[in-house]
Formats: structure tokens, sequence, C-alpha cells
């Protein structure tokens, strides 16, 4: 096995992007500054550009609309080792030469793989920013997948793998979670993959999954930073813009969830873990997939149920009866398909792990029952106001807003709109999101705990 | 919706046939008569045949090695559509021509899907199986599939679905624990399908379905009773033998089992349930996956367990502490894939459910660590010896398990061979296996619940 290079290879596996930021919008000050464009080049590239400038410096990012759930039944692991394989050599640079490109102009560079798209990034002064173009445009179609590259970068996953997930109980309990909460939508296969299938990926299923995934008419560029729409044009043309359309790819039609009929529970007990903790989990619908208004309402209710310290969950279980040393809620609307609404909690001192879950219950229900009050919700929707002003502050941050969510069915125009959608959400409409969807008959209930108290 | 013939459709969803079910042996008094016979057509379609002579009549079955765990994502419940759809009309025979032609002469006929074959029989004089063979051969590849055809039928199998399903609570709890326990292996998805992709099946599903896997090089023809081997062989040549080979199909290579780490449970609340009741379940190597031994082990562990009123589980929880209405044990071998082992019980009187549950627990972890006596391991086998010679007296049994062997990997000489192998099972080896498979933190337990007494 030779040396591979030493980056950080995120993986998104969870609620960690995009919802709950909020975009540039006119209500406030900084927004007038920032006038949002997008175009398609004659190949089907879609192009978005984020102007900002206030520092010399520009967020290049290319998102592939492919990800671990898009990947062939047996194939698991592909999208994300591909992932790897785009930082080999091409026909035109060598491997490493691109990082080093960046390195060498004080940039930085990275990439990530989630269930609905690959995306690839690098953090430059602006005037490089045709270079990255240059350079990301040939290994869209250039790179050269050998045995040789494929072996090394196969066991450099699987490497990944055991670190990541198999020596960590709370990664391991959390993909058995995910495979029983999904019965049937792709999002139950683990984004890194399941080890015996990754040991098996080789040169021709890499090659395949390049020809038909890695085309500019799946991609999106969002380029964010001290650049101006037409230049980014030219530049784009010039580099992108030279490169043929791929196939005609269908519409990304996924096995979808039957109805859940059941409340299931999966435990782990590991000798490693010191502190009990639970998660809960339901099937819910994302941006894409719900109903007018009903995303909106469920970021709401994570807000208002577990969205860090002033939440119900945080007061009431951490602060008040001081039963858990952490307790929250997510949900992660960015998402092709239906998508999780998570709950979660671990006991202190001596509180048990039932208290903490029977507290955290009773305020799922104390919303089904009572509902909020419009104060109530008028100041979670002035926290993620609040937070989507930090969230402007960092360039990459709004162009993974924009990456993501087209990447996911959703517009420029989504976006740019979000903001009054949150604005409207009624208290009624947290009420019903609750009632809806938080059945404790149809929860999927993960419980890490350590080995001498037992099984649940 | 037009009327539908009035058939029995079996789906074979569990160990409902061949292995603990003993073919002819030179063991037993009347193997000497049956001289079994298997050869090849030369457009790959693989025949066996197996004499009796005992009254003039000849089942006919033809195996499609298909079935549910071989369907594109998506497209859950075509296998079993499709055999729907081969009892409608050819470009020869208009639909229920065949089922009267059947019926006429005083036979019987009918279909079956399982989770990796299709098959379809014919139960009739023996101067008929040419005819039999006709028909057959003519519902291989001139189906006439309309889209009239096509929506008729789809109404027919979500009635059916409705029926046998959904208004079944321990039918719908089975589903949802078999999604649980497989985490990637497609055993996960119900034979029948999951509704809403059931709904969207069409005409150019159904087209490629047939296409791709009803071919003679798919198929096995399995023929018992009163023939003899040359005959059957000229017949199937002047019929079958027309048909033209169809496109090589590569080897059945699905998605695995990763490794189970966690212990969970699947819950069904319903008013219609009465008696609670649990099964607790593992993954397990079959016939076509196991080490040698290892699934002839897993039979007998079954048997000792759980097979019938001689078991442990049934002398002790039903006669001796008189806690259990019902208990038992099943292994189902007969899998391409990895398969499941299966435990279960529910209370009687005044037992609870949790009492139940911990008194099979408590026999397992005997068998764990005390193992199983010489002697009984020997009634055991004597038991299957037994079984088996009720069941050669079926001439239909004699063919499914042929059938379901040669369409599972297995072999003709694998089902001769299998009688001493089960004689050459250890003590040790049943208790190796209770003490690999049988792990309380790797179970899988459905319970299914009275709406009065609440969750789990």
């Amino acid at each position: 096995m030779t040396p591979t290079r030493n980056r950080l290879c995120a993986m998104f596996l969870g609620a960690s992007l995009g919802l709950g930021v909020l975009p540039a919008t006119a209500d406030t000050e900084s927004a007038k500054e920032t006038k949002i464009s997008s175009f398609t080049l004659d190949n089907g590239m879609e192009v978005v550009v984020i102007p900002d400038h206030r520092a010399p410096i520009a967020t290049h990012m290319v998102w592939y609309k492919v990800g671990s759930a898009d990947e062939p039944p047996g194939k698991s692991g592909i999208a994300h080792f591909f992932e790897h394989l785009m930082f080999k050599g091409t026909s035109n640079h060598a491997a490493g030469e691109f990082d080093r490109a960046v390195a060498g102009i004080g940039g930085n560079n990275n990439a990530f793989t989630s269930y609905d798209y690959t995306a690839y990034f690098e953090t430059v002064p602006a005037d490089a920013l045709e270079q990255m173009m240059a350079f990301e445009a040939d290994r869209m179609r250039n790179l050269v997948l050998s045995d040789d590259v494929i072996a090394t970068e196969r066991d450099v996953v699987l490497e990944e793998r055991r670190s990541r997930i198999d020596n960590d109980p709370s990664a391991l309990l959390d993909e058995e979670v995910s495979a029983t909460l999904w019965q049937n939508q792709p999002y139950r296969i683990p984004v890194i993959g399941w080890v015996q299938e990754m040991e098996q990926l080789n040169r021709a299923d890499a090659q395949a999954f390049y020809d038909r995934y890695y085309t500019p008419n799946n991609a999106v560029l969002v380029v964010a930073g001290d650049v101006e729409e037409e230049a980014v044009k030219a530049m784009a043309e010039r580099t992108y813009g030279k490169i043929a359309r791929g196939p005609h790819l269908p519409p990304r039609q996924r096995p979808v969830e039957p109805e859940q009929n059941t409340k299931r529970t999966v435990s782990l007990t590991d000798e490693r873990v010191s502190v009990p903790s639970f998660s809960m989990q339901w099937v819910v619908p994302s941006y894409h997939t719900a109903g007018p208004g009903e995303a909106e309402s469920l970021d709401l209710l994570a807000e208002i149920l577990g969205g860090g310290m002033r939440s119900r969950l945080y007061q009431e279980l951490v602060v008040r009866k001081q039963i858990a040393v952490s307790t929250g809620a997510s949900y992660n609307g960015t998402m092709l398909d239906d998508t999780s609404f998570t709950v979660y909690g671990a006991p202190v001192g001596q509180a048990s792990l039932e208290q903490v879950e029977k507290a955290v219950a009773a305020e799922i229900a104390r919303i089904a029952e009572d509902g909020v009050s419009a104060d109530e919700l008028e100041k979670a929707k002035k926290r993620f106001v609040r937070a989507t002003i930090f969230a402007r502050d960092r360039q990459s941050a709004m162009a993974n807003i924009f990456g993501s969510t087209l990447a996911t069915g959703g517009s420029v125009r989504d976006i740019q709109e979000w903001p009054d959608r949150i604005g409207k959400v009624t208290p009624e409409q947290v009420k019903a999101a609750a009632v809806r969807y938080l059945l404790p008959s149809r929860s999927t209930i993960g419980y890490l705990l350590p080995q001498a108290k037992g099984g649940n």
C-alpha cells in the first residue's frame, strides 16, 4: 500500500448542513449587496454565482447529483469510494498536482459524499478561480482509473470504515438504526458502504459510475466570493463549457418507504460505552417531498422541541429536572426523498436512561396535545434568522446551501422564498406536524448501552 | 375489473417446503423402485425425472430461477405479479384455456412464488403429460402482455395484498420483522411487494421481466409420476426443446448481509390481536451458503429445540410448565442466500408473554451451554427419516424437493447425499450451531400485542 493524501474526507451522515441556516434575504441589512444569479451552460451544467466582496477570495464547488442512495444494488460505498478516486491522476495532471496547486496559493480544498450528492470544493484567492475550474473540469472527464489506483484506494476506504465506524460503537449503532428505520428507501445503506461490498468494488464498477454520473449535465457549479456573474460565466464556458454533454439520466426515482406499522428498537451493548444514550427517529417528509408548509413546520418543531439551549427538551431535562447530560432534536430537511426526524438524550448522575426517554416522550406528547404558543413560535423563528446572519458570514456555508438544495430537487427560488415560508408557519401547523409524525407506536429507537447494565 | 380465475395463489413466505423432508434414499425399502435421472436440453433447460408407478398420474412442474429477491430495485412484487400474468392468454391459447384443459381431464394446477424461484405445476393423468408440456412451453415465450391485462391483474394482486397482509396484523408484523432482520439482503422485501411499488408495475416492467427470466436456460423441469426417463426426454425435446435459448444470465449475486451487531425488536400493537405472541429470528447460513455440516446441524437444532411435540420447547413450555399455548422453532435451509432461524411462542392462561420469552431463551441457553445428548440427537434424526417416508408418499412433495433445491443452487446429488450428511451430524456440531448463531444480543424479535396491554 502506497501512502495516500492526508486529507479530511467528509461524509455527511446526517443533518450537518443546509436547512436551519438561512440564505441571504431582503429582510437583512447586507442582503442588498448580494445578487445571486444562476444560469445553465449549453452542455446542461447548472451554475450559481453568489457575489461576496468582503475579501478577495472565492469558494468554488462542483456538486454532482449522485450520492450513496443512487448506487446500484450490491455496490454500496461506490459513491464515496469514487470521491476518493477523484483525487487521483488524470490524463493531464499527475495525482496530487491539483492538491499542490491549491496549497501553493494558500487555498484549501476537500470533498464530501452524502446520500444524495457528492461535492468537491476549493477556497482560493479569487484570481485563481479559472485555474480551479480548469482542474475541476479536467477531472470531471479525464480521470485515469487503473487497477492499481483502485486497489490502493479501496484499502484506504476500508481503513476509513474501520477507524470511523467499526471502532465506534455509536457509529455502528447508527448504521443499524438507519437500516431498521428505513424499510425500503436506500438511505438505509451507510454512505461509506457495507464492508463486504466495499471489498468487491472494482475498476469496472468505478468506470461505469464515472461515465454515468460525472458529466456536466449532472453537475451544479456554485461559485461564491469576490466575483461577478459575467466573469464567472465566461470562465465556466472556457473550462466546463468545453466538455460534451453526457448520457441522458432518467429522473432519480428510488424505492420509497411503505407505511410504517410498528415500533422498533435497536440495542447495541458494548464495553466501550460508559454513559448509555438513546435516539428515537421517525420517517418524515423532506423539503422535496413535503406538502406546502410541512417541512418548514418540522424545522420549527425541531427548533422548539430540541434546537439548542432554549429548547423545551434542554430546559426541562437538563436545566429543570437535571436528569440529562444531553438532549435535543433535529430535522434533516435537505434530502431528495423522505427524511428522518430525531430526538435523543443521555442521563446524568443517578438518573436512568428510561427516565430520560420518558421525559423526552412527555415533551413530545405535550406539543402533540397542547401545541406551542404564538410567542414561542415567533422566538424560534427569530433564532433561525439569527443563525442565518451568522451563516452568511461564512462564504462556504452560503455555497453549501445552494449546492445541497439544487442537488436535492430544490431551486434558487426555493432558497430565496424560504424565509417567507418559515415566517408563515402557524402554531397549529407545528402541533399538526407533531401529531401526524411523532407517533410513539411508529418510532425506531436506538439504545447504546454499557456492557455491565445489560440489554434493554 | 373483470372476473378472474379463482385459483389458490400460493406464496411461500417461509419454511413451508423442502428441507426437513427427506427424498428417496437407499436406506428405505421403496427406494429401490426410484431411479431419479437428470439431464439438460440443448437450449439449457434442466430436466429431472422421478419415476413413481403407484398410480397412473404425473406431476409436471416448471421452476424458474427467479423470485422476489431477484427483482429490480423499486419493482417489488413483480415476480409474484408475473406468476399471475402467466395464467393469461398466449398467442396460441386464450386466457383460461390451459386451466380448463387441466380441469377437463380431472387434474389440478397452480403456481407459487418465493424469494428465489417461481414454479408452475399440474397434476394430471400420466397420458396428458405431453399436453401439459406443450401448454407450459407455449406460455414460457408466447404470453400476450397487453395494457388491459396488466391493469386488471394488478388490481387482483393489490386486492390479494389487502386481504392477505393488510388485514392481518401478524402478516403485517412479519413483513416489518423481515425488513428489520435483513439489513441488506433482498429477503427483506415482501414477496407480494410493497403496495406503493405494486401500484406502479406496468407492461414495460412485465415484458422486461419475462424476456429476461422466462427462458429455457433459466428453468428446471421436474416430472414425477408414472413416467420413464426416455419418454419424458422425447416429449421435452418435442415441446420445450423447440424454444430458443434466452439471453445469458449472470450468476445470481445479490447484496448480502453485513455483520450484525445489535439486538432489535419490532412491536405491532393492534386491537384485532387477542393473544400476544413473539418470534425471535437470527440470520444463519442456508444449505447453499453454509460450510460442511452446518446447515444439517441447524436443521437438527431446530428439530431438537422446537420441531413438534417431542421437542424441548414443547415439552418444557406446553407440557411441563403449562405457560405456552404454542411454541417451536424452524430453520428454512432451502434458500440461495443466508436464511433465518426462528423460535416463537405465545402464552396461555395467566402466563405472560415475558415468561414465555424467558423460558424459550432458557432452552436455547441450555443447548448452548450443555449441548444435546447423543440419544436425543439420534431420535431427532429418526424423526426426520420418518417424516421422509410420509413425504415420499406425496408425489408433489418429491417434485418440490428437487425443484426448490435445484432452483437455490443445489444439485440432484446434494439431495441424494443429504440423508448421509444428516446422519453424520454430531452432538458437538448441534451445540456449536447454537453457540455461534442463536445469540440473544444479535436477535430480531417481533412482538404481536393486543391494544389494551400496550407496548413492549
